[in-house]
């Protein structure tokens, strides 16, 4: 019933939390982006019951997560493939395993993110595909897109408003100025 | 009862998921990163039960990503401010964004990141802080950092034998290599 709510949502947040359902399905994400691709790995790897491991690779399917192929006629058995949708998940895992690293973690790090060839470890930063520039707070804020409902606009206008920023242009909407940006992952 | 057991594993994305609790934090987070304080605006923006949202801001707090503070006297009211554990979570509501942005906004995104000067789009990557090298697949791989237990190193060895990776080296475990090399947000 909550999950309902949530995908009638605009917010690409909220689209994105009713496609991973619950914790679960983002830990059997996680070890599919590991290379697991069948039940009893799952399973054991998670220690969940199989019939809410099986509710939870079905629901991952239903949302376009994971592809079911039979890799075994008799007995039949099936394995689950994470789909291309499912592996462009995988920087929500590696930015919530840094967070987690860096929080909650005092003893050290029992999991990172190394390179293959160096085995250096990897320290995370989310910046501008073209620019280059971090993320930061200081320097980018969420704003309605293109596709905004009249409610995220005037919701956006709100929080803008509320803390405003130097260059903002109420005589040039956000909404008209990013017209025709849209592209792959922005 | 499931949360119990997410916080007892040493993975540091199931300790992630163990103090966010549910998908109603990450939203309530999300508003927070805009901005918002009081409990009637994050009531009204989430149009959530009220005794839902006293529930998730008593978690928050108590897990530390949001500090109360009382801001009237007659009558005390509160608001919840983020703190700096709660605003380090921005890349993963960033990440999630871009993902929902992706893959479930046919009509085009309703949310987008800008640049507050020139109200650019961005397009978020995640990057080696040091090296700026993408963190895609095929050059970086998760591994057992140096706190990892016996059973996070049998894991990981278990996984990279199944996908071998060049430069891999068994006669110096990764657990070893990594040692001394733990940073901020590695």
């Amino acid at each position: 019933m909550q999950r309902k709510s949530f995908g009638k949502m605009p917010c690409p947040i909220a689209r994105s939390l009713e496609r991973v359902g619950e914790w679960w399905s983002i830990l059997i994400i996680r070890d599919a982006l590991h290379g697991f691709t069948r039940f009893d790995e799952f399973q054991k790897s998670l220690n969940i019951a199989p019939n809410m491991l099986t509710r939870r690779l079905s629901a991952l399917v239903d949302a376009g997560l994971f592809e079911r192929r039979r890799y075994s006629e008799r007995p039949p058995r099936y394995e689950y493939i994470l789909t291309q949708k499912g592996r462009d998940f995988r920087p929500v895992i590696v930015a919530m395993c840094a967070w987690g690293n860096r929080h909650f973690a005092p003893e050290g790090a029992s999991v990172l993110l190394v390179d293959k060839k160096t085995q250096r470890t990897a320290n995370p930063v989310l910046v501008d595909r073209r620019s280059g520039r971090p993320l930061n707070e200081r320097d980018f804020v969420f704003a309605a897109g293109p596709a905004a409902s009249e409610r995220t606009r005037r919701r956006y206008a709100m929080i803008h408003q509320k803390k405003p920023f130097a260059g903002w242009r109420s005589s040039r909407p956000v909404r008209r100025s990013l017209q025709g940006r849209k592209r792959r992952g922005s």
